[in-house]
This record gives structure tokens, sequence and C-alpha cells, in this order.
């Protein structure tokens, strides 16, 4: 049997205590995986003292997680710091100019530095896997990059925020608010203390930005997405979703077309019926279109420390059988910025919500600012009647330019017939 | 860049001409995701001047695929004639003797002989890859022997036969009887000429030997599955299953406990708003459940030439990439035969439908069958009446053991009070 692979881990919270466990105790069958023995010679972590419920016996703690990536007792260097700066950045760095082999989980590290990472990596001929930075346990940047090598895939998207996910399926099941779902999803420890990135959109966004990557073969594009969060999404909008037979999502949706990649994270109406409306809770899930595979769906467990260590040890393996690919699956020098159609042009039917006060009149402004943009409308709905008082109206419109579609807001607003912001969902039709 | 990968096709069906189409029309995007080029160097089909819309010019043409398979001029040999005998299998080893790469989309010849080629593979460390085997364009293979490789799986199931599941997704929509909806899936070409092997579950046993050989790391055990075909269903039975809150669908489930494996291909009954319920038409889908990822579900196209021929050519890149994994993820030597759990100890609740003349104590001589097994009854359905006819009644059991419902329907056809076979569908609660 081939030399032992000793692994150095950085970070010792969840998922790396995790790692290590798996490491530590399912040796033999890992072993038996990849064609030799796996070692867990050295850890960095800021506690070496702290009970994880593992034996770190015989791995080398390094208070410095960048003096651990330059360490000659590691042949692979396990990132599972987080954040896109030092010192993951750094070590990271370190690792790769030294030929070392990185296995990261760090989708901010990936999104903002993707390509100079990936240079380095290539330029040494060692891998820089990043399975666990998207979609948790779901093997999908191997499905991109190794299992549907062979298409020109035109889009993909999918769920995959599972605190976002968590508290729009709890809100449709309990008929709750935001703002009660997301408290009680903290305390639950399903969201962060701060959430903001997780329900403002950027955590979709990094994640986003490395799928578009790996399926189009360009550059990370973190500053081309378009961003919005969940935290407008009300059970009025809930329920009308349910009405007009679909359920809202917040989703990632990267498209390739002639004009170039279009990209957006926002809440979406999606269809009844299709795979990502019966996403529910904590999971996630990604489609791929392909041009010989057609539509193809991954869906599991989006987060949390087994999930992501599956992905964080599967990367590992592929490096303990001497595995070494592209990290984006396309050469990093050929990792050019893709061009952006902007968000402006996008195409699709709308949800629109206004709140407005019960009276005669108010429809036919909201009609007319929308037919002074050529917008067509498909359907009004009201529900509740109470003169005088602020009540929900929904209009769907058909397909609509998303630049006319802010301009007739624009005029709504400022026809001062609405009591707050309008609210806007787009409806896919996957 | 490093020389190119010569590639020898055997069999210019429809996967086999669109893989060679692909090779030759999409060279320079496969050369950038495996880092070599890819030629198409020979072929070997029965009709060498049939147009098959592309240019095999400068591919030699072999009458014989062994003679093929023992060329100097190429490097990886795909076999793409189907088959558990000679010529494939002969042609597949000869390929492997001599230290050729070999990717096959045979499933009978894995299911049949896949340890005894495994073996010649691995001791000539060369690959032989199967992902266009099971489930078409869904890369399940590489999912569960590399992307889900940290885990330990405990079960794996799916909808594995696209004819089947067309034909029961066509039933329900239509109201129609199976005899004739398998009629037009032969006149769309969904089902072939001689259907036994899709409809009568064999193909979905052949593809669950392999999904379980990889999951559990055993050798594949054809003959150790117990097979149920769909044409005994009825649309009584896909009307009943939609009330009491399911769908029916070829299953193939394979689950490993303590005293063994067991293996199954039968209908089942699946609950509405599982992943499973909603897959529709030719798609196949397949659900793995690991102790670090939970439940993970792929979905897409089970056959057709370009799904196909995606898995065969994510095949040929891995080979091009010098990746050369275990056949079955499991070094060959150490797959042993399972203990295979009979059917009579799976334990599960079951739809049971009787045809009897509907005349006063028909059902308490079922209900007493039943007792005097012990299974006990959730819930019975009379929907029409009609005294003096045949009407269907059914049964939805608790748990109950397999080998005691079948004493209690042998009790009952040899009661006298069914004008035909019962009809028993297990249902499923994943």
């Amino acid at each position: 049997m081939t030399s032992p692979l000793r692994i150095g881990i950085a970070g010792l919270g969840t998922v790396g205590a995790a790692v290590a466990r798996i490491v530590v105790e399912q040796g033999e069958a890992l072993a038996s995986r990849c064609g030799r023995p796996l070692v867990l010679a050295a850890v960095s972590s800021r506690d070496h003292a702290k009970d994880r419920g593992v034996s770190l016996e015989g791995a080398v703690w390094f208070p410095d997680l960048v003096k651990l990536a330059r360490s000659a007792s590691i042949d692979v260097f396990v990132e599972l710091i987080g954040g896109e700066g030092d010192p993951a950045r750094a070590a990271v760095s370190a690792a790769l100019g030294r030929a070392l082999p990185v296995v990261t989980a760090n989708k901010a590290l990936l999104a903002h530095h993707g390509v100079e990472l990936a240079l380095m990596a290539e330029e040494q001929r060692v891998s820089l896997n990043f399975e666990g930075a998207v979609a948790g346990g779901i093997p999908i940047i191997k499905a991109l990059r190794e299992g549907l090598a062979a298409n020109k895939l035109a889009r993909v998207y999918g769920i995959l925020n599972g605190t976002c996910n968590y508290i729009l399926t709890t809100m449709e099941a309990s008929g709750r608010k935001f703002a009660d779902v997301l408290a009680e999803a903290q305390r639950l420890g399903y969201a962060e203390a701060d959430p903001t990135f997780d329900i403002g959109g950027m955590d979709t966004a990094h994640k986003l930005a490395l799928l578009a990557a790996v399926a189009f073969g360009n550059a990370p594009a973190l500053d081309g997405i378009h961003v919005e969060g969940i935290a407008r999404i009300t059970p009025h909008d809930i329920v009308f979703a349910r009405e007009f037979g679909f359920r809202i999502k917040l989703l990632g949706v990267a498209t390739r077309s002639d004009g170039g990649i279009e990209l957006r994270v926002h809440p979406a109406m999606v269809p009844l019926g299709t795979p990502l409306a019966d996403v529910d809770g904590v999971y996630n899930a990604v489609v791929a279109e392909g041009d010989l595979v057609g539509k193809s769906v991954y869906e599991g467990r989006g987060a949390g420390a087994g999930p992501t260590a599956s992905a964080v040890i599967s990367d590992i393996l592929d490096i303990a059988r001497g595995q070494q690919l592209s990290t984006f699956g396309t050469p990093a020098v050929k990792l050019k910025r893709p061009v952006i159609v902007p968000m402006g042009d996008h195409l699709g039917p709308c949800y629109l919500r206004f709140t407005v006060i019960d009276r005669p009149g108010v429809i036919a402004v909201i009609s007319r600012c929308l037919a002074d943009q050529a917008i067509s409308i498909e359907s009004m709905l009201q529900r509740s009647r109470a003169p005088g008082e602020a009540v929900p109206v929904v209009f769907i419109t058909h397909e609509a330019r998303e630049a006319e579609l802010a301009k007739a807001l624009q005029a709504i607003v400022a026809a001062g017939v609405v009591t707050e912001e309008p609210c806007m969902i787009r409806m896919e039709r996957f």
C-alpha cells in the first residue's frame, strides 16, 4: 500500500472537528476507498485544550495556521477557518505556494480570490478543492466539473441557503411573520446571531458565483450578481403565491446566453410540482441544464457538520488518489471575467404586491402606471376589503423587462397611492 | 499538452454515434476539461457505410470488436454493444487483459461479470468505468463512489427504468389501462418491441445490483434481488393510491442492516410530497442515505442518446485525466457476495386489492384470513357497489411481514372469494 496521506486541518469548529473525528475513527473504510491510509497529522485552532469528542493525540498542534500550512509534516492542507481575507487567504496561499494540495469549504475566499488561488494551484500542479463550499453534502461541484463535463450547460440554479429556506418553509407552514420566524430560527441555531449574510442573499451569491464559474468556465463574478434577500416577504405573499400555484424560494440563478451571463439572487415564485418547490427546511437543491443531459437535479442537506464534512472528506479522498483537476474545471489561465447581462434586461413575469388605502381609483392609477410602460397584466387580486384602511393588492404581469417594471414602480410610488414600498417577486417558469 | 487519448468505440447505435459525434465536434471543449486532446481513432460496427450524422474519417473501422479491443491504435476501449455475454464480454476482457482502460454502458455485463472484470482491471491498474449503465445522464456512480465516499450508506433506492415510469405516469394522467399505454409507448419508441425486460423489472434489477455494489462495497448480487414488474397495475390501483396520498412507482430498493442486505424491485406506493413521487415520464431518480450526508437525491433523464453519451464521455474524461479508481469503489479483491435478507422477512405496510363478487360475507372472509396471520388492517375501501358482480376491494395493512402476507393471500385465494389473483403493492415510508 502507498504511503499515508498526512492531513493538516486548520479550524476545529463543528465541521473541522467532524472531519478530524471521521479521519481518526473511519480510517480503514476511507483507506479502502482511496487506496492509502489517511492520518490526522496536525491541527490548528485557537483553543487546543477544548474537548471536541475526538482524540487529537498524535496530531501536532499549531497555534498559527499559516505555520501549519508551511509545515513539512503534512501532505494536504484543509482550511476550515472561513472568511475571505487573512488568515485563511494567507494560509491557503502559503500551502499552494509550496505545492501542497488544499481542501477548503470557504466560499467567500474562493468567490473573491478564486482565480488567483486556482492559478497558484495549477502552476504547482496541485488540487484546490472546494466541494464543501457549495450546497453542503451535495456533490454538486463534482457533478458539474466531472459528471456533466461533456455538456455545454445553459443554466444552473437552485436553493443554496438553508437558513432562508427554513424561514420560508416555516412561514408557510405556520402563517407567522418573517421577524418571528427568524427569531425562532436564531434560538434553534438555524440562523446566526447576525443573520444579514444569509437572509440578505450574500451567502447564496457567493455560492452562485462558484457554481456559475464551474458551469460556464468563467472567473467567479461576485460583483456581477444582482442580490436581494427575503426580509420583505410577508405571510400575504406566501398565501397569494399558493393561490396562483407557486411557492416562494430564495433562488440563485445563473443563465448563459449569446449576450453573456445573467446572475441573480432573489426570492422567486417557483411553480408547484417542479422539483425546487418541494425542497423544504434546511435542504438545498441545484438544477443543472445541459445540452446532452437535459435537466438534472441534485438535492440534499445544505449545511451542518455531517454534510459539510462528507464533502470535505470526498475532496481529501480525491487528493489521496492522486487526482488533480483544474479548480473550476477549466484551466485557471482561461478563466475570464464574463460579460454580465444587466438585471434591467431580465425578462419574465412578475408578482407585484402593493399596500394601498382601500378607496376607489387606486387600482386605476396602478394599472395606468403599468400600462404606460407597456406592461400587461395577467391577473389582479384584492383579497380583503377594509374601506379607508391599508390592504394588499396583487398584480401578476405577463413577461416584462425589469427596466420597465422599475420605472412603473417608481411612478406608482410617486403617485402617492401606496403606503409602503411595493414588493416585487419574480415568477420562474423552469 | 500531453499526448492525445485515442478512443475506440465498439457499437455505433444511437449512443455510440452520439459519443462519436461529440468527440469529433466538441474536441476543444473536451480537451480543455481534461487537459489533453481526445481523438476518435477507431470504431467497430456491423454496417460501416451507414450515415450516422458524424464524419468517421480518420477512424479505423474494425468489423470485429474483439480485434478493436486488441488494436494497438487505441488508448481506451468504449463498449456500447450491450448484452451480458460475448462478444461484449470477450472484447472487454481482451481490452482489460492488455491493460487498456474500458468504458461501458452495459449493465447486464457488469451485473453478471462485474467482479471478474473489476479484478482484471485492478490487476492491470486500469479503469473499468460504467456511469452510463445506471440512470443515464445522472452521475450517480460518481456520486456514490467519490462524492459520498466518506459516508456509510444505509439505503439506496430509486426509479431506474424510464419505460415503466413513462407507462405509470401516462396511466395516471389518462386513466387508461396498462396494455393500451404500453402499446402506445411502443409506437412512440419509449418501449421496446419486446418490453419484457423493462416492464418485468429485470432492467431495474441490473441497475440496482450495480448501485448496491457501489453503495455497500459488495459483489453485485443480481440473483439475490426479489423482482416484480408493473404489468398487474390497474387504473383502479392508481386511483386508490391517490386517495390514500400515494403514487405508484416501480422502485429498486437496496437496504443494509445488521442482518445483511435486502434487495427488491417492485411497484411501490410512494407518499405524495416526497421527491420520488414527483418524478414523471422518462425521468429517473436515485436517493442515497448516508450517515454524514443524510438523504440526498439525484434526478435526471434515465436513458436516451444524449444523457447516456454524457455519462460515457464523463467516464472517458476521467480516464484522460489519468484517474483510476476501483470499479465498484471498493477494491475488487474485497468484493464478497453479500448475505441476502430474504423477502419473506421484509416488514412494511401493504396495499392489497382483491377482485370479489359483491355479496355479503366476502369482506368477513378476507378479514378473517388476515387476522389469522396477525395482520392488522389500517383501512378498507370499496368504492363502487354492483351486487352480484365483480368489484375491487382494497385493504391497507399496518406493518406486516411478507411471509405472513403470503400465507394470508394463499388462504384468501383458497377460500374462493376472489375472482382474480390478489394485487399486492408495498407502501414505502421514505
